[in-house]
């Protein structure tokens, strides 16, 4: 399959390690200068699973896409505040039957790519994979992690290109699994980053050193109640107590992991995500008449803390 | 005036040298050892307003508080989470005149000097001062301030008791005001707290720092009216937009002053006293049936921040 990843960080340079390992024949394309000169000098690079390992692919920044490339599926990976750009700067790589994915963090990416793209070549997901940039030209992917994906638009012949993007990332071990509605399935993902990114962000610690505080549990359950009300009010019908089982799950799974809010604001001190996660659930609650007021509170929280870094 | 200073942290210390510098008999009681030994070798130690003095008192452990002193009043400075404890130990210093005030961050601390001494000898307040315990031997008396004072149970001769107190801490400069309602101060005194303290413990910042971030206010006023909401349950009716005007003039006057509480976790790694500032409103919002989210978080969040420090 051609595949053009767009946005490289880390998780977006998991996802074309995985598949150009795989055979595939995987573009890459990231919007931050020093990025892309270290893709074009060196290709991807990263310590995979304890081994170093370098991978050449064709890299462009994202003012100089190319046109007259054929790409099957572009997928996305910047952060969600830079999405729409890049959508809009990866049109001229889009034909009439290129696919567009989005796996990334953050409730309601789907209606930025609709925005651009038929809603039929829309695919909406999300993984649970971790991954973190060590240097502008080093990414760190340790840990085991998932995917899941799905059609936006139900029907053919959209169902069975999500079987077929399925296929491709099973064979290069990304572990996707074929969802019935993406939706349910980002707002469950928006829980754990609503949840312990967020956390782990105002209190500057991993998930393992969360989940043994005193106020662990009942601080998620909250959180994820608000994102159940707001859910409801879009169709999606999250099951409070299986979501927060799933978000307790990661402190086995992934628990000396920082996660990537983390990584943007303490490590690197840029601005973060929240108003897609705990943002969106506040905003909407708004708007939808449903309280959340811990989203709301920890929205102003992590703004204020990217007030006082100063962050970019 | 015959005055026991009973807990000579930073606030209890700046009140014990204002009194005795004004000629006051004071003695000195203290819970933590270090402190003491420091207190009796060689008395109050502060840089006070720029100036370091040294005032030899009486100084005692808590644990032998002198049974042969009589005390026109015991002024108590504990952390609030040591106030009954250090009540009980100084009993044996109450004749059947001697007053109780209290001037201490937190609400409820009447009730908790009422089950110890008749509610006629209770008196309450709350101060605007700062103070900084730099070293066990030594403590930064910076900033201007106030304090405010009255007799709990209304009547005589209650009344011309706080008359006279404020009598003498308006000689010792400590600048007092006599108010009609001590709750109604210590619910609005609670709100700098609830706020101001908390906020600044959770970002580690100062209050010119804070008052500078984007979601300040909306977080002031929310915050502001939980407190408003559980006071008017006990029979105190704040004035929401008079108190958050109060808690951001702090800004002007004490700008570049760490709260107490940041002092506490951040700086000496201590447990804090949020149970009884947004954790009074939170466990007494549930009692009244009055939802108060922002306090629930907060109190959950500095308890976070307790645990994963590690605080003692």
């Amino acid at each position: 399959m051609k595949v053009a990843v767009a946005g490289v960080g880390a998780m977006g340079t998991r996802f074309a390690l995985k598949l150009k390992q795989a055979g595939n024949n995987v573009t890459v394309v990231d919007g931050w200068q020093e990025r892309v000169a270290s893709l074009k000098k060196d290709g991807l690079r990263a310590n995979l699973d304890g081994q170093e390992v370098t991978v050449k692919v064709p890299a462009y920044g994202q003012w100089e896409v190319p046109r007259d490339h054929h790409f099957d599926l572009v997928l996305f990976f910047t952060k969600s505040m830079q999405l729409e750009q890049m959508v809009r700067d990866m049109l001229p790589a889009f034909d009439d039957d290129t696919l567009a994915l989005c796996l990334m963090n953050g409730i309601g990416h789907e209606k930025t790519l609709e925005k651009y793209l038929p809603k039929e070549r829309v695919f909406l997901g999300n993984t649970m994979w971790t991954a973190q940039m060590t240097r502008p030209d080093h990414v760190l992917l340790e840990d085991d992690g998932t995917c899941e994906l799905s059609n936006v638009e139900p029907g053919e012949p959209q169902r069975s290109q999500a079987k077929e993007l399925v296929k491709v990332f099973k064979a290069a071990g990304l572990k996707p699994r074929l969802l019935d509605d993406p939706r349910y399935s980002v707002f469950r993902k928006g829980c754990v980053n609503g949840t312990l990114n967020t956390l782990c962000t105002l209190f500057e610690c991993n998930l393992t050193e969360y989940s043994k505080t005193s106020h662990a549990h009942e601080m998620v359950v909250k959180i994820v109640k608000e994102f159940a009300a707001v859910g409801a009010k879009e169709g999606v019908n999250l099951d409070v107590a299986e979501v927060v089982d799933h978000v307790e799950a990661s402190y086995d799974v992934i628990g000396a992991h920082y996660p990537s809010m983390y990584q943007d604001l303490v490590k690197n001190n840029r601005r973060t995500e929240i108003d897609y996660m705990n943002g969106y659930v506040s905003t909407h609650g708004k708007k939808y008449g449903v309280a959340t007021p811990y989203c709301d509170l920890l929205t102003a929280e992590v703004h204020t803390k990217e007030d006082l870094q100063g962050a970019q």
